[in-house]
């Protein structure tokens, strides 16, 4: 039996979803391994006591250094905005901690950049939320093409849209180039592109268009607005390594979609297809099915899959897609910490991802292909 | 901050779907209302240690009394086979606890009226395991059709399919009418039968088929075929109050379909359609849409339906299903027995629905309609 | 190159579907085959000249007896109301006609098994109106199903359900039973139970109920409601020759359900789902798959299918569904007549359906089961 | 009443689709409207000869000049290879006749732009083969998108994808530059173009990639393979007139797509959705819905909708997708030419849809971004 203690730095909307992570390995995989969470640091005292107790974590501090330097803590999860992830997260590799870090890694290439090398040097393990790798159904695709089941991949199509970034949601950090980077694209447009390199492989170079529907949004709470200046919708075309082609788009503004991460692979053998609106469910086109029975076959996640044993019953799916994805990530997490294995996405990928976000923003201001 | 201790009686594989549930409360709603299993009881030390460790419960005891008698216990969960569901349910009843009892209430009609009589005698706080009625899309059904939304109901069809029951599975209790009472149309019918009622209403007379097709099945880690004498899949025909007309039927042996528990819902303004393969989803059909733009509407759960605020993000779906209803279910039967008011499905749906399954073998039996 | 003469009795809307199909054969199949309708027949001159007009038919006749006299006219086909179905055939097939009838084929079961009984007699080559074993993906299920494909069958679905027939929809002989036979399990419901026997086989015995929720309608161009007194709604548990059980409904007061017509068919090695409201895709659901790829398939009729020469590219799904199952169904018909072969659905296929429609009404009637 | 005589210039296997879509004109609107095939010119005698039997025309000849001559002749249908559209096409238009040419328009932009303006000055009625805006559910969304009912348009896809040009389908002219202009982007991707032109507007300017990934294919009974110098697969981006971004794929290569012409369109009131794999379907997202009650409706195709009157019977859906887009396609055509309006798509559409393929070609080669 191994515990683990956690401390986050950052208690907002998505420090929920790593409690719910964290609190749901005992409960889908049996109480083997636990990871508490201690400690929760916040930008001041009230926000950081607020968090504590909507959180339930039993301690808090308005300072991050105190998080960063406590022995007991094994564990650092840095949730905080993006542009504010560099320095939490240097200072715990520092002090020799593991560390996870939401996606987008950094607001720039650059700081990206600056958070692998250090991993890289002190041998950190390291993790990016690129939580969506963890759906049982994308873990499969990916299992799939690995082992050639559809044959070399020609196409890929990774799109990550939603709907509730319309002209009335109020300004925050997120819609501000310098604190998030970029808007859609960085937001979930990240996944997108970190799904096409988990799944097929990395772009060679990029071409992109990045474009602002709403230029001005309100604050919350307030009545001025203010300039709104990244995308709201990016589409960009990436040619892989390999020679496939792909296709990504990311919005925020893509009416009646929900959580529409969704991928089609297609290979000289076969294709597959997910979509996270219904995560249970991969989709799979085998061209050596009897000509009079090809079709793509709905599979459902189940207990003959990869992360199988979290299901409560011999047939019925549990668990489903986004808590099943932070709790099995989570999960992995620690068994890489506790092995000393290799544990992916880790900043090294949370890297490659900025690295291509700034090109295809790059791509856009100029109108050209960026080499990668 | 309200906490509640649990003791479980039976320590099984729904054993743990329960302990997601209680686990998940603080992790979907905050941690105001906590729900702590403290023991678990099991048929012999061995099992009960076993199941200790395998749930991360504190403590175990081969004898059930025990925990009904303990003043530190406030719920007691029946988790045992069905035929044992009763003697513990109503000793606890008896010493004021607030109990859970898995579905379906007991093997009989007679030890389900029992168990309700005293529920109602002691007024206790009492839920039968329906927990489908709080999928959130489930619920959200069950809005519509009870604020008029889709008319007049006339016709209702729901369905439990499930495909692991096959002639390889082997031999337990669940296939041994005198304890399990009858086979898939306890297992997997009860649930459909108690949707029925909870979204339309109460059936006056049934007629059904009840077919085994595996008439025998080997015990695990036996060699011999023993007698399997459940329905592996039943049909029937309700006839509502109110006139309306319900299909119902349940299987265990219906490839492909994984746990298919579905439900039509027609109304004269209106019709709904679910099925827990994409519990995310609630179809509806409203008559009142402008006639070029008919058609049925994929509502996905989200932050405005009830049990929303369960959901981290603005428009991303967390919960999924099985998970949210188990959660979403003993949070409620929590807030039931804070507030002191009525919680549903008590220990009446539980009669109610064993008192219809009675029916339909009835029926099959005599090949004959069965008033209720 | 064979040319036919097509006499048709009836010049109501469903006469435009048979000549849709007859005109299809060479515009699908090529020229070598072709059916002219030379005449219609109507109650009266006045409609029996509009008929003709409407249609493109070069003559017409308010005399069927003439039609069906007639030596230059090879086929009758009987579009009437039900209830007047029986003369013309039977004259036809006196006169040694090839002989088509819409279903269901007469408005009571006598009235059937005279007509079949004649059709034996006289050796006829007769179809009744079945059309939907001709769409495409049906016929492939029937194929699959012959084959052992799924195994032993143990379960059959099969519904029809449309939503025109709500209470504002006007008076026709379609709503007297007395003309129509029944109400929606005549029209709709004749198709379902044609195709368990189709694609499973015979029922042995029924029960069902047929529910009138519309008991009066005001007739077109009236304003005084009469009684409508057939089924709005019909649900029906059959036993099967085998042992398989099998569900059948019927409806056309189901708001939102266009075209329904749908089946499921469970058997021990695999399972076959089919909606008309999506007529080109067969889903099928094979045990044999692979563990972890196993899921249902969603077949696209195509060229290496039964009926696939119809299609006008390598790829491209050109036919579809209702037009194809008329031109499938005429050219068949053309073909047994040329070959002197057996087709099916014929007058005995009927009669059947008409057999058990009859039980199935007074099942409903006297609430018990009815044998067959 | 009136009759129409069409000539066919080219006899091959998008000659009998036309033919379909001639001869369904009176079975699916009654005989007030017929279009007579009355010959077919093919490069030789024996192929000419061969057609006419085939296709069921009385004439032929090897002389296309013959045709476009006929003073008998009043439609000249141009069904040849893409890069002997022009002189035909032309010469008819010289001799007054109205012209019916296949897409794309020609093999290069230079010969689409000569067809376009020999048709502006004569003023023919002209129309190029985008059968696809007529298919009931594209039309549908073509009236709403322009009624403004999802608002301004900010996000438009369309794909083409089929799945038979693989490595084994053998070298014809359209795997020639020379001859068919590209590949997928022409055969498939010029439809993928128009639509998003007729659905939303005209790009501004495009980038694309366009991909050979079978740089060799054997003729048909030859045994040497030989080159085939097109695009298996090309994907684009486009910036639209107004603002919204677009794009766009076609493929042969998409293992599993049978038909898959589809897309999507998201303005700021509500999003669309189409598949010509489920033809009868359009999917209709509103923002204006009640919160609970949002979703994607699924409307079918029906007795209200534009060529409503198409369908057999009040409910039932009788024709779908490719059919009725051909009928469809060449009963507006002869209307238009009845009645001396406008026709589109017209040559003038041809040519533009000519255009933007010229630039992502140019894009692709370049790698840059191509102003229109």
């Amino acid at each position: 039996m191994s515990r683990h203690s956690v401390g986050l730095i950052g208690g907002g909307q998505v420090a929920r979803a790593h409690i719910v992570g964290f609190g749901n390995i005992p409960l889908f995989y049996g109480p083997l391994q636990t990871a508490e969470v201690k400690t929760v640091a916040e930008a001041t005292d009230a926000l950081a006591s607020d968090a504590a107790s909507r959180l339930g974590v039993p301690h808090w501090t308005s300072d991050w250094k105190q998080v960063v330097s406590d022995p007991a803590i094994e564990i650092i999860d840095v949730l905080t905005p993006t542009y504010l992830h560099k320095d939490p997260a240097i200072a715990a590799m520092e002090k020799g901690k593991a560390v996870i870090c939401e996606k987008p890694l950094a607001a720039t290439e650059a700081d990206a950049r600056e958070m692998y090398e250090v991993a890289k040097s002190r041998k950190a393990t390291t993790l990016v939320g690129f939580n969506y790798r963890r759906v049982p159904a994308v873990t499969l695709a990916k299992e799939m093409i690995a082992s050639g089941r559809i044959g070399r991949i020609q196409h890929v199509r990774s799109h990550f849209m939603e709907d509730w970034g319309g002209p009335n949601f109020p300004l925050t950090w997120r819609f501000q180039a310098e604190k998030a980077g970029a808007g859609a694209l960085t937001d979930l447009g990240s996944h997108a592109l970190d799904m096409v390199r988990y799944l097929v492989g990395e772009p060679t170079e990029v071409c992109g268009v990045a474009a602002n529907f709403v230029p001005e949004r309100v604050p919350s709470g307030g009545s001025k607005p203010l300039r709104s200046d990244v995308d709201d919708l990016t589409v960009a075309i990436l040619r892989l390594d390999g020679g496939a082609v792909a296709e990504v788009s990311a919005s925020w503004v893509s009416l009646g979609r929900k959580v529409q991460l969704d991928f089609e692979v297609q290979g000289t053998e076969g294709t597959l297809y997910f979509s996270m609106e219904r995560p249970n469910e991969l989709n799979f086109y085998s061209a050596g099915d009897p000509k009079t029975e090809q079709g793509f076959r709905q599979v459902y996640f189940g207990p003959s899959h990869k992360y199988g044993s979290s299901l409560l019953f011999s047939s019925a799916t549990m668990g489903t897609g986004y808590v099943d994805s932070m709790t099995n990530q989570m999960r992995d997490f620690i068994d890489a910490l506790e092995k000393g294995t290799e544990c992916a996405p880790s900043f090294y990928d949370g890297w490659r991802v900025s690295r291509i976000i700034s090109a295809i923003l790059e791509s856009s201001r100029n109108k050209s292909w960026v080499a990668l």
